[in-house]
């Protein structure tokens, strides 16, 4: 009785800030259940760094509560960050999720030589008890494959999490979400929902995953040559509806680029994706089959230089180059960032002459996230007490809110979050909590580390400036000065011998004359080369580039 | 009689890779006509520099031909190359535009010091003969008011430039494109059409300018507080609907935002902008005027970090930051590339809680540029013999190309060319040229030069590797080794003392066994350097930053 009034503590750790690195704790006295480990890919503000994720130090420092870490899909941005924290735990802790979220992630963690991982397959339907957590598990419709929502009782309240979601009912493999669980769970009493907000700034309904189809099968069917299409390749969905209407068409489907290949592997095996091996032939294969027979599925969709579209458009690629002759979808949108990359393979492709269809004239993607109508339809049904909009940037939770709001629900009900805020619930009351260390760590190489500004600031300064290194050698002693030398890159005039050679004659002038002054020391004299070459840059160039003084004793 | 079978030269040197540095040379005989000078802006692919120009070394090789420079409109890719490009002029060429143009240009060019350049003011209407060019001037509607078009005729034949447009039946100054010109154009005959492919992938027609008033009018009459309108500062027809919106309500408008300012006091200097000194007020100024009567106009809406907008947002704006009460609409479209930071600033105006509406959500934007019925219209109604789309990227000018034969034009009378590529007209009918010299230059502080891959490369490296300096002093003869430093910017383990010093000494260990070496020499030194210090960062990081090896004999 001792611990009666404890809280259920929800501990958003990522996910609040962008789209990605979603991560949230649950947390209720010995028990910690973790929803989702996934990275964020980084952008120009953080020039050079290989990934994103979730500071997630608050779930190392309470492991010993960790019961279990539950991934409700495939995705990396709900996956990516497991291998890291899989290395970081000190004990081999479960990951609950679905037969092919599963074989995703496997693929990943050999990589990171990540081997017999404790893996435990659950499915719709599944129920499963973890510490004070009782769990269960609901098919939910999305982008890819076998996704999960789950719904979470404690003696503290209850809390359902959508995970990522639209509401489809007509999906390519029939799995509609459950919303026989869904009501149920809602008439069991669902204190804390936590929805996804991707789309809450859009009006209206998305179109059903199988409104692809038919313009796939028109465009594949009509082509006078091959078809080229690009898309995510964990959208096996999608690439079933590629499949489905090139055998349809008599065409063999050619598959190409890294992840594309593993991943129709893997999903193949598991019997996600259902074609017949005579229906696909390798790159090398394609011998004399002729064009109009051929379906190729590539990855490429975000414009990606070293992809198989991007190598297929330049001819860099080892079997196959687009011709005039071919037709390119582009089965896709670009993910906020790409706009510029995916505008330079269509210019690309126009130039090759080939005929290239899009979103932006044919329905050849919808989203895989629920817009506003049907993030309405999940609060109808699921009738929370108290909401938090998840997974979506700072205008998506607030667009979130104001749905919610919209139907009835009082805003002191709703909490539009940070990570690292937290959330309390007593009794099936929630109201905030202490926030707990939250934040963004970088992996860089094999560093994974904290933010650090600094070397974000020197990179950006870097690219746009370039460096400029001066060597010097003194003697203090004797007040004389030795060579001097000067090494530049990333800056127009670093050709420029002449300009050199002035900089190097004029930072020894400088130095020259601060070795002859009393008490002259090293710290002092770096700081002359620094100034006086900077100055001297500047009076010639107008630019600034970083300058690194050396100046040693001899 | 020598010169009778002289062809008209039509000579793109920029406009056709992208939206931006448009500049097109008209050349007859000793005659020619240069029809814009505009810049680029750079993006990730040109880190750090400034501006980027067409390369115009032909119209500098052929100046004592240049009969005069036309400027169809005063947008920065149609006016930015100007001030460069008269710097390099060995004599004043006059600049034919019309009056707003010239006063948007004005002012630039005295930010460069280019005092009493050669104005000419033409207008709607205006006819002009230079050299064998006989010239007409025709309105055109477009995101910015008094935009021209250019009809020219020369022995060799006829050319319409129809300059940047859009069909806008009810622009908000009553100026409608000149149908009856174009058409009489026509009539006399028009044997090649220069045609704006900006907006030829998309369907339809571009909405009126007129159509975003009521929705800005209904916005900011029913606004609790302040209302914050960021647009384009040029883009004087959509000030002019705030401004009357405003007006009409009862609110004062406060214009910040240093282009905002300077072109608003342009166009009501020049009469294109009307509202009267009583309705403006300084931002300094406002004093105890209630929040609702108060519209700002500021710049910011493509998301810049350092406009007003983005100012107001962080709470670093010297006079007026936004809150929850305000209103803000982003009363633009963000340029390609700029999407991610439009979103940010997005995000942050959420976090404040202000109201915020833009394109996603209202009509509050409009495109300057003609859609494909306008386009196809444009060929209608001109006409042409043969056809060049230009002011696109390569998909908009295969795009237009693709209008054109679907209205029945031949492909062969369709010229979809890059830049330097000419076309030759005798006897009014086309045929391609032979290619001139053309390209990009760098605006790079002081220096303006061509491009220099490896400095790009550079840049990219730095920033996404950063650099490390190893300097070393050998004595060759005594075979002995000094010192060694090494210093690093833009790394994650720039503050790893102990990583550094084991570099150092590790540095050193194979320098001293390499000055062992018979013939060791200060180059194969210096590879050492690089090589070992690359190897031990690479093994003990995995990450490879540039390597500047410095190796000095004392």
């Amino acid at each position: 009785m001792v611990k009666k009034q404890s809280p259920l503590r929800i501990i958003p750790l990522g996910g609040l800030d962008g789209i990605g690195k979603n991560m949230t704790a649950f947390e209720y006295q010995d028990d910690m259940v973790l929803v989702d480990a996934g990275l964020m890919f980084p952008d120009d503000e953080q020039p050079g760094v290989d990934l994103i994720l979730p500071d997630y130090t608050y779930v190392l420092e309470n492991e010993e509560k960790l019961r279990g870490i539950i991934i409700t899909h495939g995705h990396e941005d709900h996956t990516g960050a497991l291998p890291y924290l899989l290395m970081d735990l000190g004990r081999k802790v479960p990951v609950y999720s679905s037969k092919l979220t599963l074989g995703i992630i496997e693929g990943k963690l050999a990589e990171h030589k990540i081997n017999s991982p404790k893996f435990r397959e659950v499915k719709n339907g599944s129920h499963l008890n973890l510490g004070a957590f009782s769990i269960d598990f609901f098919s939910m419709t999305h982008s890819i494959p076998a996704a999960l929502g789950v719904y979470m009782r404690t003696p503290a309240g209850s809390v359902l999490h959508t995970g990522d979601f639209k509401l489809d009912q007509t999906p390519i493999d029939g799995v509609t979400p459950n919303y026989q669980a869904i009501n149920r769970f809602a008439t069991q009493g669902i204190d804390l929902l936590l929805s996804d907000s991707t789309n809450a700034t859009r009006p209206g309904f998305t179109p059903s995953e199988s409104a692809v189809g038919p313009q796939l099968r028109h465009i594949i069917k009509n082509a006078p040559g091959r078809v080229i299409v690009a898309s995510f390749s964990s959208h096996i969905h999608r690439l079933q509806q590629v499949c489905d209407a090139s055998v349809a068409v008599g065409r063999k489907v050619v598959v190409t680029g890294r992840s594309m290949v593993t991943n129709t592997k893997i999903a193949r095996e598991l019997g996600y994706l259902k074609i017949s091996d005579n229906d696909i032939v390798d790159a090398y294969d394609i011998g004399d089959i002729p064009d109009d027979k051929i379906v190729v599925l590539c990855t490429g969709s975000q414009g990606e230089p070293m992809s198989a579209l991007a190598r297929m458009a330049n001819g860099d690629h080892k079997s196959l180059t687009i011709t005039a002759d071919d037709t390119v979808i582009i089965s896709a949108t670009p993910v906020p960032g790409n706009e510029k990359s995916v505008q330079s393979i269509i210019n690309a492709l126009s130039k090759i002459g080939c005929q290239i269809f899009d979103k932006s004239n044919t329905l050849v993607h919808v989203s895989g996230h629920g817009s506003q109508e049907e993030l309405k339809l999940m609060l109808a049904m699921t009738k929370p007490r108290y909401f938090m909009p998840v997974h979506g940037e700072a205008v998506h939770l607030r667009a979130h809110a104001k749905l919610a709001e919209s139907m009835g629900m009082k805003p002191s009900h709703i909490f539009v979050a940070d990570n690292g805020d937290t959330l309390e619930m007593r009794g099936g009351k929630v109201s905030w909590g202490k926030p707990v260390d939250s934040g963004v760590v970088y992996v860089d190489g094999l560093s994974v580390t904290d933010a650090n500004p600094v070397v974000f600031r020197d990179r950006q300064k870097l690219a746009s400036d370039g460096i400029v290194t001066c060597v010097v050698t003194v003697q203090l002693r004797s007040k004389r000065v030795g060579d001097v030398e000067v090494a530049c890159r990333g800056v127009s005039f670093a050709d420029d011998d002449q300009l050199l050679s002035e900089a190097q004659a004029s930072v020894k002038d400088k130095i020259a004359a601060g070795v002859k002054q009393d008490g002259a020391n090293l710290d002092q004299l770096r700081k002359t080369a620094r100034n006086s070459l900077s100055n001297f840059l500047w009076n010639k160039t107008h630019t600034r580039p970083m300058v690194i003084p050396v100046v040693m004793e001899v």
